[in-house]
């Protein structure tokens, strides 16, 4: 995991953010490669999710609620990690964790770092609180949402009233969250702001178990042949029932194999009931009850909630793309070579668009066109400095599929060539095909 | 600008925030419309100035920063507005805005609310304050960004020491930004939560005449060319010398003509020297300096920064594209018709596909089949409910560019019908060739 996290930053993939400041726990920004990638993730789930579904659509809702929302929701009372600190060094722990890593009694345990004695614990609230207007008392508090979804449930009755959707149908979200987590920590996994794609998708009441499986399947189909994530370092973990929440009728984490950490959650799929849209009917007084016209029913729908952090499927897709070669691609190398086998919708950079000289002002030229034809459409990198074989490395080692290199042949033939990151083949393709060529295999 | 508010409500582009719990002042919500809207703006924003220019890169960084930042920037002493409150009624006002509306010096004005006496003005920071880990004292308070910008320059060494750029070059951001107005208002021109698109291109000093004039340019022709906003509705305003902050060279405003409101500012250009980078090379100990191989010079760059506010942005757009035709669009209706004329980059839905009859399954499996095949590329919605007429007219106030109806004909010739927002034309197409026509026409 050392290397992923040295990888990320030395290829602007991922920056300890405000570094230059000696950075701020469990913050993290993402770089030029980064930003790129995520978006890519995002929009890949937001057309899979959303555009290629007749019934189900999107949401894009203020960080910043009404904090009633999470007092309907039970976040104010419940959401809460038991927090212990060290009477010695002061240093804070959460109890849970300090006991599944020792498996003794919290009594028992002694502060993991100068062995000093713990403190009771208590329960900390993870819900960063701010206040709204000039006036900073508790009529102004207000939280940072821990979750994108409570804003879904609360603009249920607008989308409703809005769109003519029949049950079953879904509403997707893209967006931040914040939880003041006591010790973030494995790099982006556990951070205290972070990004989350979520859809609540209603149902009749009874039909929970069809639908709970249909997104299961679903999910894990968008981590395998959407995304391209290897089959066996994927799982699933049902949650037993004796420790589902209160008002769940059933949870399953999608688990990724990552270094170091070993099998970790990067999505749950819930099946909720009607317990979120029953608890902000009651707090607000307000109708959430769906109407089935054709039967003549009125009912307040069960639901299903895929949720899906960003941050941890960008890791996991880099942890499962990341190859190093230890005599380099031809296995011939004295050094070590990488290369990142990002499926190519998630590539960063899809195609580099390489002049094999830069002092030639034809060549360059007659790149910077080629650059100009795709860039629109296939997010592409020019790049003049180096060898062509130190500059295909390069793209290799951040994931990019497709190098096109323009050469003296170019000025005669107006073709280039297309080389491929994974077999290493090399085509030569006339410039006027090279659109229908990327559309075809990008 | 009433009617607005309510046609973004009634088709589900923007709703208040937690309504159902009587809203929070100054936060919004984007509906299915909405959001896709925004996520239109946004990529066609990242498209036109990252992806199509080789010098340009993306970052995507954390909202809360080590607040230290802020100190650097001045922020943390600068960034306030003038307070005053009624001693009577409470109510509290923007003292700069009560003497513009007026005309009047402060001491002679009176509560607008109640004519009570207002109090002595106080400077009011608009950040919002937030506390990380978990005790909350002056050691733990951190800061919601007031804005992106900030965040590119605390990476501008990452970025240089990963990429191999050359100035000029740029790095950008869209993000969420935040800022405790004291009267947030006309709907979500000025909110406590927004979304900002800034660049900040980083020039050799000297040259920032010529590329302050670039970018202006650049800057108007995305609002008229890409997105399709009126040219006579657009106005740059520069700022005067005397207004300019003590480190700005220069500073232009791109303003809409808002309905009520007026000549507004969506978008802010500016000429801020080598400011940022230098206060935080002056707070960080770090060096922040460009060094020029090719001629051996070392310095801070200057920067150049289109700042731009999707949320405002995406207010012009509907305001411009909002049309009422009194006697319907074909000119012999009783009831008044709404069409937005969006440029089909930022529609929400660039196809509808319409089955004439809904009892029929041939022909709504076949409508089903078309709407498969386009919706992975273009962003369609299946509607079957109600006339072919009535649903053209909801396509047409939503901003959808075209209509594809599946009829009985289609069973036998394997086409369908085709019609244009605009023209209201229609065109017999066949489906195997509507991925083409789209292609070119969307």
């Amino acid at each position: 995991m050392e290397k992923i996290v040295s990888f990320c930053k030395r290829k602007g993939f991922i920056f300890q953010s405000s570094s230059i400041y000696g950075g701020i726990g469990g913050f993290y920004d993402y770089g030029p490669l980064g930003s790129q990638m995520k978006k890519n993730i995002k929009d890949n789930w937001w057309n899979f999710m959303v555009n290629t579904r007749a019934n189900v659509v999107g949401l894009d809702s203020a960080i910043i609620v009404n904090p009633k929302v999470w007092e309907a929701s039970g976040h104010l009372e419940n959401f809460t990690d038991p927090l212990t600190e060290c009477r010695k060094c002061h240093k804070r722990f959460r109890a849970d964790h300090l006991i599944e890593g020792c498996g003794l009694e919290l009594s028992q345990i002694k502060c993991p770092e100068c062995n000093g004695d713990l403190m009771d614990v208590r329960n900390f609230n993870l819900m960063l609180k701010t206040f709204i207007g000039p006036v900073e008392d508790s009529s102004s508090i207000a939280y940072l949402r821990p979750e994108t979804a409570q804003a879904i449930f609360i603009n249920f009755k607008n989308v409703l009233d809005t769109q003519r959707l029949k049950i079953p149908f879904g509403i997707a979200q893209i967006g931040k969250a914040f939880r003041n987590e006591i010790t973030p920590g494995n790099f982006v996994f556990r951070t205290r702001e972070f990004e989350q794609m979520e859809m609540e998708f209603f149902i009749k009441p009874g039909e929970q178990e069809k639908w709970f499986k249909y997104w299961l399947d679903e999910r894990i189909r968008w981590y395998t042949d959407i995304l391209g994530i290897k089959k066996e370092n994927l799982r699933i973990k049902e949650t037993p029932k004796e420790d589902l929440a209160h008002y769940a009728i059933a949870c399953a984490d999608i688990e990724y194999n990552f270094p170091s950490m070993g099998w970790s959650e990067i999505e749950g799929v819930a099946s909720r009931g009607d317990y979120d849209l029953s608890q902000h009917e009651k707090y607000s007084g307000e109708d959430l009850k769906y109407f089935d016209e054709a039967k003549g029913e009125k009912y307040i729908p069960y639901v299903i909630e895929p949720s899906c952090g960003v941050d941890r499927t960008m890791l996991a897709l880099i942890c499962d793309a990341y190859e190093e070669l230890e005599k380099g691609r031809s296995g011939d190398s004295n050094a070590t070579e990488i290369v990142l086998k990002l499926n190519s919708n998630i590539s960063p950079i899809k195609i580099a668009v390489l002049p094999l000289v830069k002092n030639k002002e034809e060549i360059t030229s007659k790149a910077k066109q080629v650059f100009n034809l795709l860039s629109p459409c296939f997010v592409s990198e020019y790049d003049e400095t180096g060898t062509i074989g130190k500059r295909y490395r390069r793209q290799d080692e951040i994931g990019t599929p497709f190098c096109v290199t323009i050469d003296f042949d170019t000025l005669n033939d107006n073709a280039v060539t297309v080389r491929n990151r994974d077999t290493m083949g090399q085509e030569r393709i006339l410039i006027k095909d090279l659109m229908e060529y990327f559309n075809k295999n990008v």
